[in-house]
C-alpha cells in the first residue's frame, strides 16, 4: 500500500515529525484501521524520497505511543487498541462543524449567573492631552527607585518562594506591616490575624458579599455610591435600600427600620461626591448597626490623602461592637497595577472569610505582598504618602483656583481630601455627559458620574447629570490651567446666552 | 480650669501632638463640653511646664480640625458643633465593652456562606528533610536569571502602567502569547479573545462555577478527583456525581444518562491518580457532553509534563462542538507564587466570563502579566519547560527505581507524564495516613490523598487509603534514593511478619 502522505522539507519541521504527525492523522481518521500493515520502513523511504532513518524514528515514535505495533516477522501494524492520546480536529471521524455561537448558546447549558459590570478602565487612555480622570495616582511620583529596590532585594529569594504557595490570606509579614500601618495612620487596633490581603478593594467587596449576601438580603449603600460595590451586591441577589449623601455624608435620617445585613458606606471621601460623614452621623450609623445586627462595609479608598488636617480616624477605629468590616487598598496611594487591597474583619468572619479567599484562587502573588511588606515596614510608605500628600494638595488648590477663575463662584464638594474633586453644576450649564462631550472635543477629560462608576440608584430626588467629577492627581499644575481654561473656552461657544 | 492632661516628655510623641490628642479626646469623651471655654495657652503652658508655643500649635491645630474655636476676646471655646471627625474607641462616651466572639455572632447578621476549604500549603513546608510534597516546581530550575531580566526590563516602564487598571480579563499581550503557546503545545485552536487570565485554576474554577452553578445544579466530577475543584462546586450548591477512575481514566461507561451542566476532568494526568484519559473515552465525554448538554472543564494542572512521547492534545484541542472550558496554569510550570493561570471558553461565555472577573478583581497586576508575557512569547518558557521535563524524567526513573529496589513488585499510575505518581499499596502495607505519619518521623513526606488534597466523594467502591502519593519533582535524585530507602528503613519496624 502507499500512504497518502506529503512531506515539505523546508517548512520547518523535522521530516521525522511530519512523518510521525501524519501517519498518526491517517490512523486516528480511520483511513489506516487497527490490525492493517503499514509499508515497511525500507518501501516508505522510498516512497516518499527520504533516508530510511527518518521512517524508522518516525515508526519507533508511533511504536511507543501506541499507535502502531511491530509484529515480526509479519511486519508493522496499526494497534488494534488505539493509545491514550490523541485526535486533532480537522481529523476527527464524522467531524461536525463548528456551530454558530448563537445556535450553541441555544443548544448548552444555560448561563446562570445574572450581573452587570462597573466601567474599570480609563476609556480615555492616553488618547487626550489633559485627563482629569478619578482616581489614578501621579504616574510621576511613582516610587520607582524603593518599589525597584525592594523588588531586587525579594527576588533573590524567588526560586524557592516562587515554586511554593503561601497563605490564601496573605503573607504573615505583609498583614503585620497593614496592621501596624492602620494604628497610627487610622486609629485602628487590630491583630493582623484580622487582616485578609485580596487582590483589590472589589475582591474584597466580593468576599463580603459572599460571605453575607443571598437573594433577598437587604444591602443599604449610599445614592449615589460606587458602581463596583452596587453591581456586586446586585450580582449576589441583594435587595438595596439608598440613603441619599448631603454635604454631610449619608443622611442617617434615612436609614431604614428594619433589619440590614449589611450597610456599604464610604465615611472619609464619599465616593462619588467627596464628603466626609459627620462625627453624629458616624455614631448614628454605628448605634443603628448595633441594633439592626447589621454589619458595616466601610471602603476607605482614599483616606490616605487628608488635605486639612490629619488622616482621619476609620469608622472601623471607632467601633466598639465589632461590626466595621474595613476594606482598605493601594490602588490610589500606589497604584492600580499592584492589585493589592486589604480587609479587616471582626474575628467571627476571619475563618470564613478564609474559606472563600481559599476556594476563591488560593491567595496573592508573593514577590508582590513580599515587596510591598517591605515598602511600608520599611517606612517608605509613609514617606511616599507625605510626599504626594504635598503633591495632591497643590494640584487641588490649583483646580479650585482655576475653576474660580474660569467660571466664578464654583460649588464642589470632596475638598477635604482625596484624589478628585465633584462639582455641583449651576442651573444654566448644560448636563454633565454633555460637557465630558464637549471636553473631550478639545482635548480634555472631565467626567459624569457614569464614566466614573458612580452608582445612581434612583433619579427622583436629584439629578446626577448635575454633577461632574474632576480628578486632579495625575495632572500637573500647568495641565490643571491649562484644562480648565480650554474647557471654559469650549463653554463659550455651547453656553446659553 | 484645669484640664486632666498629663504629657510624656520621653515618650517619641511630640509634646505638642500629646497635647493636641489630649484636649480632642476630653472634647469627645464629653468632659470638656461644646461652648465650654479652656485655658489661655499661657496658663495651660504654665500648668504642663511646657512652652507656650506647644500649646499655641496644639490650639491651632485644633482650631485648623473644628475641635475648638477662638473667639475674641473671649478666648478659646470647644466648638458648638463637633468637626466631622474621629473619636477614639476608649474615649467614645457609653463605650460598649467588646462583647465576646460568641456573643458577638449570635447577635449579628448570620454568615450566609456554606462551604468547605482544600490544603493549599504543604503542612510540612521546609520542616522535613526529604518531602515528597505533590506539585511543587523544582525551586533550583525556576528561571531566575530570565525571569529577573524580563522583569527589570518591563519596570523601566512601571510608573504610567502600575498607577493604571488594566483589562481585568488580561493584558492583551499575555492574552496573544498564551494563545500562541496554545497551538503546538496542546493542539488547541484559539482566539486571544478566548483566553482569560486569572489568579491560577483555582480562580477559574470559581469563575466557571459563578458562571454556570446554582443549587441542585448537577455536576460530574471523578472519583477521586481535586478536592478545590470539588469544594468550590459544591459551595455554589452543585449536586455532585461521582464516575470512577481506572486505568484508563474516567470510566465513560458510569456517566449519568441525565442531562448535566457542568463535568469537570483532569485527562491528560488525572488527579491524584496520574492516569490519563484514553481516546475512545475521551470522544465518548464529548458526545456525552454535546448529547446532554454539558459543559466539560478540563483542567490540564500538569500537562507540559509528558514524559512518554510528546504533549497529549488537550481534550479541548479534540472538541469540535465548543463544549470545553480549558484551564491551564503556570503554578506546575512555573510556580505557584506568580499566581497566574488561564481559562480558554466557548466564544458565548467570553462576556458573562468578563463580567464576572470584573465584579471579582478587576484583573491582576501588571508586571507579573507583562514578565510572563515576554517570557513566553521569547521562547524562554518553551527552553524552560524542555530543561525540567528532562529533569523530571529523571527523577521520575529514579524513584520508580528506587521503589522497585526497596518494595520490589511495586503497582504505580501517573507514570506517564506530570509530577507526581500514585502508588497503589500491596494488601499487606498499613494504610497511607499511618505510612505518611512513620515517613514523617523519619524526616520524609509522603502523603495520603486526603494531605495531598484529593477528593474520595463515595467510599464504597474502593478504599482512598490504600494509595499513597509520591511527587518526585522538588527532590532531588540522592533525596528520592535516599528518602525511599528511610521509608523502607521504618517500614522493617512496623509491617506484619
Amino acid at each position: 500500500m502507499q500512504l497518502p502522505v506529503k512531506l515539505e522539507p523546508d517548512n520547518g519541521v523535522t521530516l521525522q515529525i511530519q512523518l510521525f504527525e501524519a501517519v498518526r492523522n491517517l490512523i486516528l481518521a480511520g483511513l489506516i484501521k487497527p490490525g492493517e500493515a503499514v509499508p515497511s520502513t525500507r518501501t516508505l523511504s522510498r516512497q516518499l524520497g527520504v533516508s530510511r532513518n527518518t521512517v524508522l524514528i518516525a515508526y519507533d515514535r508511533l511504536v511507543v505511543e501506541g499507535y502502531l505495533e511491530s509484529r515480526p516477522p509479519t511486519g508493522t501494524l496499526v494497534s488494534p487498541d488505539l493509545p491514550d492520546a490523541s485526535v486533532s480536529p480537522s481529523m476527527r471521524p464524522n467531524a461536525h462543524i463548528s456551530r454558530s455561537s448563537a445556535e450553541r448558546q441555544a443548544t448548552r447549558h444555560p448561563v446562570l449567573f445574572k450581573g452587570r459590570t462597573h466601567p474599570v478602565a480609563n476609556p480615555n487612555r492616553h488618547r487626550l492631552a489633559i485627563d482629569f480622570w478619578v482616581g489614578r495616582p501621579d504616574p510621576h511620583s511613582f516610587p520607582t527607585k524603593s518599589w525597584r529596590r525592594r523588588l531586587l532585594h525579594n527576588l533573590a529569594f524567588a526560586s524557592a518562594n516562587l515554586t511554593e504557595y503561601g497563605d490564601p490570606i496573605g503573607m504573615p509579614k505583609l498583614r503585620r506591616a497593614i496592621a501596624d500601618f492602620l494604628g497610627p495612620a487610622r486609629g485602628i487596633k487590630v491583630e493582623p490575624d484580622q487582616v485578609i490581603v485580596v487582590n483589590g478593594s472589589q475582591a474584597a467587596l466580593n468576599l463580603v458579599a459572599r460571605l453575607l449576601i443571598e437573594k433577598g438580603t437587604t444591602v443599604m449603600i449610599e445614592q449615589p455610591c460606587y458602581q463596583g460595590a452596587a453591581f456586586v451586591f446586585e450580582s449576589y441577589g441583594a435587595t438595596l435600600r439608598a440613603v441619599p449623601v448631603d454635604d454631610r455624608g449619608a443622611d442617617t435620617t434615612h436609614l431604614p427600620d428594619e433589619s440590614a445585613s449589611l450597610a456599604y458606606v464610604t465615611p472619609s471621601h464619599q465616593y462619588p461626591l467627596g464628603v466626609t460623614l459627620s462625627l453624629e452621623r458616624r455614631l448614628k450609623l454605628l448605634d443603628w448597626a448595633w441594633e439592626t445586627k447589621a454589619y458595616l462595609i466601610e471602603d476607605d479608598y482614599d483616606n490616605d490623602f487628608r488635605h486639612n488636617g490629619s488622616p482621619l480616624i476609620a469608622l472601623a477605629g471607632q467601633d466598639v461592637h465589632g461590626c466595621v468590616i474595613y476594606i482598605g487598598t493601594f490602588s490610589k496611594s500606589i497604584g492600580a497595577g499592584i492589585r493589592l487591597g486589604y480587609m479587616v474583619v471582626p474575628p467571627e468572619l476571619v475563618e470564613p472569610a478564609r474559606v472563600v479567599k481559599t476556594l476563591y484562587d488560593n491567595g496573592q502573588a508573593w514577590l508582590d505582598q513580599a515587596t510591598l511588606a517591605d515598602f511600608i515596614s520599611s517606612g517608605s510608605y509613609n514617606r511616599h504618602l507625605r510626599r504626594i500628600r504635598r503633591t495632591y494638595l497643590r494640584r487641588r488648590d490649583c483646580l479650585v483656583e482655576s475653576l474660580q477663575y474660569n467660571f466664578g463662584e464654583v460649588r464642589l464638594t470632596g475638598l477635604e481630601g482625596g484624589m478628585h474633586v465633584a462639582w455641583h453644576l449651576p442651573p444654566d450649564f448644560p448636563r454633565a455627559s454633555l460637557i465630558q462631550q464637549i471636553a473631550e472635543d478639545v482635548g480634555v477629560g472631565v467626567y459624569g458620574l457614569n464614566t466614573g462608576a458612580a452608582f445612581n440608584f434612583t433619579s427622583n430626588n436629584w439629578d446626577g447629570e448635575r454633577i461632574l467629577l474632576i480628578g486632579y492627581s495625575s495632572v500637573t499644575e500647568d495641565q490643571i490651567r491649562d484644562g480648565i481654561a480650554r474647557l471654559a473656552r469650549a463653554f463659550q461657544s455651547i453656553r446659553k446666552p
